[in-house]
């Protein structure tokens, strides 16, 4: 853990007291992320003070560890002029992220502010779409020509390491800035010994790109899969535009894992983190989830209702009625079991919609042997507070037994479907699937009790 | 994407050929992670005789691309004395990951054929616990002393980089090999201008570390936190053991993620991949949370129970019935997304349980909301398929009211308790909130319903 030795009482007592030693003290001495950490419990005009202390790259270092929604509140109530020469400073993806999200009227007033190649810079970025490779990639990346010797890639990567966010890999490109190769920083220090070497005999000219149009979700896959540091983005030319660095794949990683929890546990993914997205945003993205579960539930009381009157809901049968949730809590619970299994080993890539034979195999034999634990207990529980009459009890074993293996059956078969057709298997959420097979549940309950009962 | 150039079918021509040359091509020309890929889909002895065509290193390289189990089923049959050279090859983690799972006859075969020095570094690895930061860590690092020069440094680090994971980082530490600073390779180079700099003046102090019982959970907060491509791992006297790389987080976020689901999901989770897990196991995994859903539930059949028998089980009152399902589902929905919602945003460190009462009040007034809109519906679906009594009826939208407010309270709550004291928040998993709620909300409904009826 980081030695945490400075704290907000002290933070605050410099700020008081005016001491600009111990302030510029602390910019310098605190790792970046720690000082963001400590800063973002102040308010922001006591942050802001603080910042200035630091140096501007510095500044500009503490300042892209804030959370987006932070970076936003400074850039909306300081100097204009003081953040954007901050801004200047962030990595280029960072930059086009605040801008992106920041009021509009705002980020027109700031643009003019900003060096003509940075607009530029920004202008190109903006155009790729949220979530897409594009949106995620910095310019800044280390580039050589494949003539380049190592003892001059040495030279060169060192003076421009200040401004690239990373220099784990050199990309060797030509003069239209096409990709021919790659060399990591690795490759390039065991070279050392032998400085007169050119690049094009070190690089590797296998590289694994993606295409800046390409899913955040494939960038992660790729990165996983070839246990990357950084990876390029390419246009369809195969032109090198920039590179996505391993953190910010973690992030993007991260992010996706509460997205997929929470389309599994059936709301609309939130674009914020839960104490700071709005009640009504809240309330509307679990909202539209919950009133289709709502009409999808009314039937449960529809397919009731068609047994109304009948022989089963008359006194000497009423016992059915106590065993109505516990048959349909057994359906819901091994639906979502089976649902959960299969997206999470979609996302992993576990599985593909190809192994579904496999896949429904393996359900029905585990919805077999639970159906018939579960038919047990219930068998014993049905004799005890049920009819006198074991025949009928049957009801209850029989009929857990066949909505446990309806629902390990639809529990799969669901999502595999949604990832077949294109969709996102995590829209088959949980509570969807145990809505499903409610219904069906119910159904199968009323069809076996009115067999067994008029027919005993 | 890679340029997938090379398949399945040439591969197996060039192996019924006995394509020498081919074969060497294909290990020397495509990634290893991509010859793993491709070599996954022969059987086992055609797999190791194109793997034979790659000098060691290499061979090293595509093996540690396959995935854990298929690594086992290479040692356990291939030749050991060749899988003992390629095991040396292996980064450290690696190979007690293999030792570790692999039939304990043949790990103890294996042994002696392994040099001392790396039989030594096997021991002390395997003394750290799964899921620690220890049992993650690699002990091939860059290491340097502060006296050293930016020139000697880089001879160094060229000259013992074969061996190394990683040199983003060079660690810095004295004779007892105390962790006393970090430099990271951009520093290295930007400073091969000034060859005689000593590491002393260029490296951070302030270096962020992890201790080697630390939780992987906690290795991986760390690493999101402050962007870093490998984290020191430390003893009690802050000694270097090893380093953690960004890929073995990764690699450990995405497994973190499935299982998070998988408990989220009311399943114990899985040590293997879907479709590699025996049924027994599975059917155990899921079996042993069924159960005890199942008796939770039958709770629901006790509680109905208690009011059999009373003005409320009659015939002018069946229409009661109808609505249970109802009911319970929506209680049921409410709640799981709640604890969805919280146990997500815990796992993301958005909330702590600090932030109770900002919670309980958010969670208050979206369960008024959300149980307004509900209720409404259903009293108009009351009013349809209901009694003809208005009042009677009402027993449905205040049902559903305080059903949705208990669903949220409940499911916020019950994770965030298990939070504080030191559970797994995702124990507390939705189908186990779900059954919970299922009981209140049978209490609520009979009550309310019984207050308006008799009452009325």
């Amino acid at each position: 853990m980081y030695p945490n030795t400075l704290y907000l009482p002290e933070l605050r007592e410099m700020l008081s007291q005016s001491d600009d030693a111990g302030l510029r003290e602390f910019c310098v001495a605190v790792h970046p992320a720690a000082a963001a950490e400590f800063t973002d419990l102040l308010n922001l005009n006591e942050a802001w003070t603080v910042l200035r202390h630091a140096d501007l790259p510095t500044q500009a270092e503490i300042f892209s560890f804030y959370d987006l929604p932070k970076q936003i509140e400074f850039l909306e109530n300081v100097d204009l002029g003081e953040m954007a020469s901050l801004i200047v400073e962030l990595p280029p993806d960072d930059r086009v992220d605040i801008l992106n999200e920041a009021d509009p009227k705002i980020a027109t007033e700031l643009l003019p502010m900003l060096p003509e190649n940075i607009r530029r810079d920004i202008f190109l970025l903006q155009r790729y779409p949220e979530d897409t490779a594009g949106s995620l990639m910095t310019t800044d990346y280390a580039r050589v020509s494949e003539e380049t010797t190592v003892e001059h890639a040495l030279e060169e990567i060192g003076a421009q390491s200040a401004q690239l966010e990373t220099i784990y890999y050199l990309y060797v490109v030509d003069q239209h800035d096409h990709l021919r190769g790659v060399l990591s920083a690795r490759d390039l220090v065991s070279s050392f010994g032998r400085p007169q070497t050119k690049i094009s005999e070190l690089m590797e000219t296998h590289v694994v790109s993606v295409d800046a149009d390409d899913d955040s979700d494939d960038v992660a896959d790729q990165v996983a899969k070839y246990d990357l540091a950084a990876i390029p983005v390419v246009d369809d030319e195969h032109r090198m535009l920039g590179i996505i660095t391993h953190d910010d794949v973690i992030d993007v990683m991260r992010e996706q894992a509460v997205e997929d929890t929470q389309r599994i546990g059936g709301l609309a993914p939130l674009e914020e983190s839960y104490l700071r997205v709005s009640i009504p945003r809240l309330t509307w993205n679990r909202g539209m989830w919950l009133i289709l579960l709502f009409f999808g539930a009314l039937l449960t009381a529809l397919a009731l209702e068609q047994y109304q009157g009948g022989p089963l809901l008359t006194a000497s049968t009423a016992w059915l009625v106590l065993f109505i949730p516990l048959i349909i809590s057994c359906g819901g619970n091994t639906g979502s079991q089976s649902a959960t299994l299969i997206i999470s080993a979609l996302s992993a890539g576990h599985v593909s919609p190809q192994d579904w034979l496999k896949i429904i195999l393996r359900e029905l034999l585990q919805g077999v042997l639970l159906g018939i634990v579960l038919g047990t207990i219930g068998y014993l529980a049905a004799l005890l507070m049920g009819p006198d009459n074991w025949i009928h009890a049957l009801a209850i074993p029989i009929t857990i037994l066949l909505v446990v293996i309806c629902g390990t059956l639809l529990g799969a078969m669901l999502p595999l479907i949604f990832e077949q057709i294109g969709w996102d298997p995590a829209l088959m959420s949980t509570p969807f699937i145990a809505g499903i097979i409610d219904v069906v549940g119910i159904v199968i309950y009323m069809s076996v009790a009115l067999m067994l009962i008029s027919g005993g």
